[in-house]
């Protein structure tokens, strides 16, 4: 874990201003080594616009997602290879989202002239070994110079059969809802960060031991989109009745579901997913780990609805968990507690723009 | 033409902080008059990602381009409506380099927390009107707070025949090479907004003049991407043996078009369009109006090269002129002066990275 800042620690190796190499010459050296491996992938990096051959009989997804220094990461403990990977799996968790496979990727980068090209070499290898991950091809993108922080924008394809592709507003009343993995565990990573990245203002000697934090850490710094959750679907034939992918909370998210689709849902308390390194730090900060599941956000987990029939065929997989049912408007958006008692559940999510500053 | 700075200025009428809306609201404000008019939009905003059907036997152009305050644009001089066209032209002149049809954009935007909403929805009406003129649809995005000056990240899709796709590599010997329009009006227009800026900044009751340049300010301001060539390259039957956009200056695209194809070209002097008030401003510069041609940037006309036989067809066009011929790679990239001389041209184009700070 890195506790200098990473753009400038890698001076003692070899150190390039990005404003020395120039347009071209960095935009070469930080893309010489990528391959393309998808078929769909005609022209990569090197011309005005990446040629891609569509799929036959499917529909082209189309995302993108902007993160910037300050607000979605401080360099300050984020080492820039995660970092790279983050910001490609938060794209590639949009494309799941749909229930699509993501194919290609566009990255923009903003940074300072100031800025180590060894640096930006890290952040390329995270986004390459990302891309290798989940099969997709970057091909193509901007690096420009800005008078801030860092800025990564990254914009992403992705193909599914029309009739295969799932929306948010889809549900239908007594599907059941279900979650992928476990939530709360990115907040839970990152109070634990900003703790050391304090005692480390307070005291540039002390060394924050991270240890038994790693799960959090990583589902932080790292996260995995859940392009297995996709393959499961395909495999067993499911095409869920709705979903989202969990960036801002589960609570913002069921209530993305539930308005955009008209009907209501109970989740169940009990059944929410929370690891137990999650209920430690909540143990340590005072809070309950619920909370962090509710309104945490940056899990990149996916919310889905399934029909009956379609749940039965994967209930007993640990990658997923039902977690409450689909019910008409009328009954409100609820939070079933541990006694059986209903509470209307808020849609307090975690708001990027309210939240900062 | 706003001297003041538009984020301030509109404090006027209604200043809502962006930060106060929080992301749902500030999305909702500004797309709620977007309208999908592509047949090919299947889904917008709305959902993790948009749906797009690609046209049969079809393929699928990707590109983005990043823009920043204080190194693309500067908010004193460069009204909001204007900048938000200006973003959505110089994509769409990345899909008209690959001779493609643009189809979709995705915008996202970094913002400080207190810049205005009234501001942003400025912005976002110079993006639709961009939109309508070229009939493209703005179907997803990204608004997220920044530390620091205004950054606009567009990712565009576009399509086109396979077989009618042109690179940038693929000139032949003996081919003429055209360009579009006119050169070196962007970076005229730059040079008087900024001897504005300084007027106004030494005495800020000066009003500076603009009085005869706006057709200069014009193609600064809000270039227009030339999709009336693609058109006409339609009409006329007629693939182009390879084309590039000319973001950096004249020479500089020359030298991409040539080193990727391993040709050279002789471009002539004489040859080259300038308008008559770019050779004002230069003459005011004290300085040759062809160096704004060969390496001021930003004019988005197209460079193209065409076989002889459809040269002929449209050799007549008051869109586009001949300004040189294809050469094996041996001649070397060549500058034919007006008495006839040949000078080697070298690549220097405006470079974003160097140039600043």
């Amino acid at each position: 874990m890195e506790t200098e800042n990473p753009a400038g620690s890698y001076g003692k190796q070899a150190y390039t201003q990005v404003g020395k190499l120039g347009e071209f010459g960095l935009i070469k050296r930080l893309t010489e080594k990528i391959i393309l491996k998808q078929p769909s992938s005609i022209k990569g990096i090197g011309d005005d616009a990446a040629v891609i051959e569509p799929g036959k009989d499917e529909v082209i997804l189309f995302s993108t997602d902007m993160l910037a220094e300050g607000i979605h990461f401080d360099l300050t403990y984020t080492p820039l290879q995660h970092l790279g990977y983050k910001a490609v799996s938060v794209n590639v968790s949009d494309i799941c989202a749909m229930n699509g496979i993501p194919t290609q990727i566009t990255v923009s980068i903003g940074v300072s002239n100031q800025f180590s090209v060894e640096a930006l070499e890290e952040l390329y290898k995270g986004m390459r070994f990302a891309c290798e991950e989940y099969g997709i091809d970057l091909v193509g993108g901007d690096t420009i110079s800005s008078h801030s922080g860092m800025v990564i924008s990254i914009s992403i394809l992705g193909r599914a059969k029309k009739e295969e592709v799932t929306y948010r507003n889809t549900a239908q009343v007594d599907d059941i809802v279900c979650v992928s993995g476990d939530l709360g565990a990115a907040c839970a990573g990152l109070l634990v960060l900003n703790r050391g990245k304090e005692m480390f203002n307070n005291d540039p000697e002390a060394k924050p031991d991270l240890t038994g934090y790693e799960y959090v850490l990583k589902r932080q710094l790292m996260p995995q989109a859940r392009v297995d959750i996709i393959g499961l679907f395909k495999t067993e034939h499911i095409v869920p009745t709705a979903m989202i992918d969990i960036s801002d909370g589960l609570s913002s998210e069921v209530h993305h579901l539930c308005e955009d689709g008209k009907i209501a849902c109970i989740i169940d308390e009990e059944r929410i997913p929370i690891n137990d390194v999650v209920k430690k730090v909540a143990d340590e900060f005072k809070t309950s780990p619920m909370a962090y599941a509710l309104s945490g956000g940056e899990d990149y987990e996916l919310l889905f609805t399934l029909s009956k029939k379609d749940f039965e065929k994967i209930k007993n997989s640990d990658k997923l968990k039902r977690i409450g049912e689909i019910v008409t408007a009328s009954h409100g958006i609820s939070f079933r507690d541990r006694a059986g008692k209903l509470h209307p559940l808020s849609a307090k999510g975690w708001d990027g723009l309210q939240g900062e500053n």
